[in-house]
């Protein structure tokens, strides 16, 4: 299996890192083909702009939709999103890991997506009429794949539960599993998320490190998160609503899982 | 009043950029003083990272928080993420206007949350044990300010409806309502959305800017989201859940609401 494991953090010698290095070995050791995205490694450019098309913007005027569109349809895109296109691609399995920052990922991350989620590519994908609106939410170019959020965080596991200070930690990862993976056609792996990071020893260390090998090791076996496809007659269409049989009376994000 | 527009869009001739310049021109026509931070124009650095601080890690390896108190007690912050929180602190209310990208706020943005909101500025401030958790969610720094979001989007409202396939806007905004204004201090103000950005024509464009127009005009007057402070009684400490008769049997986002 090809998995490509996207990492946002500033500094190798962190958790993170430390992590990062377990999760690679732990992937080649069971035969799995392995890339990496080190974005502060790369020195990724975070910010969406102009010069993401090696032409100037086809109109008067940059649309980042628009010229996202012609760049992609037509080979014209930044050489660093092409390759980070073809690493999503390439991959059966797409992992990123990222401390949580502010109750979302790293701005390098946020930016990875934004400009590697190009028009035609991971939306934009599909018929778009009042009749249906692409092929998104389970559907599009990235269907068949998997992918995993490991998130660590300094905060308790307390603070993030149902009532916690926080909001529950499915609400806050709810926009990553399902607006960012879900909807360009991931199937979305429970996260793997490790709370109070600066009470970390060497014991908790190498118990989080067991219990993150399983999860690697059962990348294939874990059941993903049951959302709702777009298309297969949970949504009224063009509102894209729940209709009404669908998890009656409930609303939210938990309404969106089966 | 003294507002702060911070500001997040790559092309000046948009939507966005024409929103903006009509924000501006109608605060001070009413008599606010404006400073705005264009985060595009500025090219502000998007990426966390360790030239952050003027001189080299005060540890064997970098850290995001440690690094980042030493030097905003130090004084040696880089100059331009000094410059916005004295912009802050200059503010009584600050705006964050941006188009909804990935259910988020754009990278460049987030990266200015991430850079100016420093440990002994917007986090890290006050008194940290087990019987207080800081002074955060509804005290802090930014206390007595108001910040309220002005967002644009493609999809339309029902899209994000209750019921709606992207969840609810309330909802994909909470982790920057509570999790990113409310947590420093801020009394945060209900959004201005904008939704189906694509179907803008004069006559709406219009009506748009007579709403939002409203919305400017009444800052101080609009009550703020209702969130429940941390500190007064209405959390179990250390644990920072919610005490059992406060929002009895709720859980998720909604219950941080009085």
């Amino acid at each position: 299996m090809n998995v490509l494991l996207v990492y946002a953090h500033p500094e190798p010698r962190s958790l993170n890192g430390a992590l990062r290095d377990f999760s690679i070995a732990r992937l080649e050791k069971s035969g799995h083909a392995v890339q990496v995205s080190d974005l502060y490694a790369m020195n990724w450019k975070a910010s969406l702009d102009a010069s993401d098309s090696v032409t100037p913007p086809i109109g008067e005027r940059f649309d980042p939709s628009l010229d996202s569109k012609h760049a992609f349809e037509n080979g014209l895109q930044s050489e660093d999103i092409a390759l980070e296109q073809q690493k999503l691609l390439w991959a059966d399995t797409v992992i990123l890991q990222f401390p949580l920052w502010w109750f979302s990922m790293p701005a390098i991350l946020k930016g990875w997506v934004e400009r590697v989620y190009a028009y035609g590519f991971a939306y934009g994908v599909g018929e778009h009429s009042d009749a249906r609106w692409g092929d998104r939410y389970g559907e599009g170019t990235l269907a068949g794949k998997r992918a995993m959020l490991i998130v660590t965080t300094g905060g308790w596991e307390s603070h993030y539960g149902p009532r916690g200070i926080n909001g529950p930690i499915d609400d806050i990862l709810f926009p990553i599993h399902h607006g960012i993976l879900y909807y360009p056609g991931f199937d979305v792996l429970p996260p793997f998320v490790i709370y109070q990071t600066g009470k970390m020893d060497e014991a908790r260390y190498t118990a989080t490190c067991d219990t993150l090998g399983q999860r690697l090791d059962n990348l294939w076996a874990v059941p993903p998160i049951p959302f709702h496809p777009q298309n297969a007659g949970a949504y009224e269409i063009p509102a894209l609503t729940l209709r009404d049989d669908i998890a009656p009376g409930k609303a939210g994000f938990a309404a969106h899982l089966g």
